[in-house]
């Protein structure tokens, strides 16, 4: 499957923290970076998604701002 | 200013194409990753975004996915 | 790959308009609804998308509003 | 009320999931396909949404990604 | 037709600029404060935006973030 | 900092409700208008987001939609 999503940085998962419907993965991209992305504790289970796990962040061009 | 955006990539600048009303700003956030962001021409007037500029890329959590 | 993503929706691309910087996909989900997508003509032209392809528009669940 | 919103689902809500502050809402669009919507607990509460209504999954075109 | 958005800001149009497929849409909502929409050309066609119109900006609340 | 951001919107905290993950926060922009952020609540905590407090609502002009 190929995506439209400009932004698709690989990384390896160091956090996963669940709440009652929302969740936050936390993901190493490298460099001393860290993404974190707030997804639903549903995709978390369906994608059993854990520490150390590769995986990767996808970020629609539009979402991002930029600041100087 | 702080801002309460979880994700802020800092990097440099490799690109800036202005459309019509929306513009593509590219930024190299190192290791070989470069963030496209899709921003008015009016905000890159603004902030006058020229390639070499250092400069952030800010998203929010909630505009992550994940893919595995 | 597996998306977080929790809206998928398969369908038939039914337009493909490239404006400077931005484009707009019509996908037909079926059902007689059409799904806009708003992304990069760099997109379209990553992904060769024409009138006839097979595509899935994806779609995050926050960023789904509910209407009454 | 007219909404610039390109895309404007028409279904039925199959089920409503409040967290403590965020809720899950899904959508049953017809052909077999479901609309999940992370909205706040505060709106499904005010627009009392709950199982057999009929409710409209409202997305803006900038929110679509495509994939093939 | 009542919305999830929790940010549904009332107002006049003070601008409309469209360009190849997405347009700008600026609406005065008070006490000196413009908010500008990045919608698509045939919302702004569809609705027929033009100067002088009361119009609502509607911002979902996951898509708001905090500066301090 | 300076943000692309076209909507910054200036005003007091009035409310700031922490989930298990996700907060809201409520913030007075003048003319009787409360906006809503859905944030996360580590970032609550980073900025000690404080009912009182002066803050600045931050919104994309992507994610603005018109209504009429």
């Amino acid at each position: 499957m190929k995506l439209s999503a400009r932004n698709q940085l690989q990384g390896t998962i160091v956090g996963v923290q669940k709440g009652q419907t929302t969740g936050h993965v936390r993901i190493d991209i490298g460099g001393g970076v860290i993404v974190t992305a707030s997804i639903t504790n549903e995709a978390i289970d369906e994608l059993a998604l854990q520490v150390g796990d590769a995986a990767v962040a996808i970020i629609k061009a539009s979402d991002v701002m930029v600041a100087r």
